[in-house]
């Protein structure tokens, strides 16, 4: 994901937040999307379907979520608020799909490679959110 | 929008909701995605597009956030708990970008029917979000 | 979904087709992104899930590429190429996602309805397609 | 990206194609989603912002296109002949938003990563659609 980090480290006009936070998030952000659009799959194609809907949920969402929260990211040098607001949503999202494909990683090898990634996302989105400083109106 | 209320309201299997606040948050949420879409890509191609800067970033930002928030919504039955988290972020997006667009409201048309649909989708989130009842664990 | 139709017929800038085939377009892309992701989520807490996998995978698909393509022609005006090479691909999904509903509408109460939204998406992509005129050099 | 690569490459359970050459895409796509949704922001954040419409749209139809494009790709093993019919028009969005950066890339720089974000994407894509095979039926 190194061009990801080369645009915003070196090239993004006005400095969002710290750089290498910001660049870390919106690397982990697609790359959870990816593995989570991946691993619902695998987890559709599972015979045992009917034990895994819970993890294809939560993959579909968190992936959702990933996806828009980097986009509202990469326009947080304008809107700060939005972001601070959508964050924590995101890293809710990634830590609830990373217990449930915790659950059967030993069993499902697309999970453990998922589990990782929105561990990885999680804290991530945990670590801009703490750099931003305090809220002042994001919530209403 | 009649597709979606009758599918939400006659055929889901489990009541996620009351059926009628999540028939019409669907509903507001994509018809939200859609002119949000519409008004930033007219905003774009306005002459005075410096001044629109932010109503584009605005617009922008809340199609995304309305498009993924309805996939989290349409799993409410299953993961309330993320459906909770999310409602407020896209909730906060609509407001913003509604007052964004009031404010040029008289002088640009787009962005007038926009302001609608962004407030009807805040007030549907809010009304959906009410009846939910108290969080338990949504935030950590 | 009037504020959709009202956006685009009244108060578009430039008009980037047939106002009327734009806007029914854009109604439908966004109905069937919402009654896709309703449908995949009910066919997901089916009992019979085994047997509704094809049906679920399409419904993902279909919603994915109906919110995008929705996107994609919102900015019609300025990029008529892209709108053609998207709007086949579209409506492909669109069908086979119609098709795959129809097959369990008589068992399974949402696809019926589902089913329904897509074909009506798939027509409004075709007849927004063929309005546009013969392509150039949409496809390389 | 390791993860992506290692989740297709060692964990999928059906191959849907060569899983290097799907690996690849589908970290190319979400690399390029990242680096459009950047260079979109950074385009309208730029004071010649006027000159740069083109570039933001093209930015954000291909951002839009490689994130659902990648989802479809996920799926490609149960329904390939959606990700033939997908793959030529994200190429396509790739292919135009990669010529318009090229355009200012001297200049701006987020313009240049992102053209080569693009190109990679591009070109991955056009792979993989290579080693799919004869189209059968996937265009109607």
């Amino acid at each position: 994901m190194n061009r990801i980090e080369r645009l915003v480290c070196n090239t993004m006009p006005a400095p969002p937040a710290r750089r290498d936070l910001f660049g870390e998030a919106l690397a982990r952000l697609f790359e959870a999307a990816a593995t989570c659009a991946a691993c619902a799959d695998a987890c559709l194609a599972d015979p045992e379907v009917a034990e895994l809907r819970r993890c294809i949920r939560l993959n579909s969402s968190c992936g959702d979520l990933c996806s828009t929260t980097a986009r509202v990211i990469a326009r947080l040098g304008s809107e700060p608020g939005l972001a601070r607001a959508q964050l924590p949503s995101c890293a809710l999202a990634c830590r609830l799909a990373a217990e449930e494909c915790e659950r059967h990683a030993a069993t499902h090898a697309p999970c453990a490679v998922c589990a990782e990634a929105c561990r990885a996302c999680e804290q991530a989105c945990e670590r801009l959110l703490s750099s931003l400083g305090p809220a002042e109106a994001a919530r209403h």
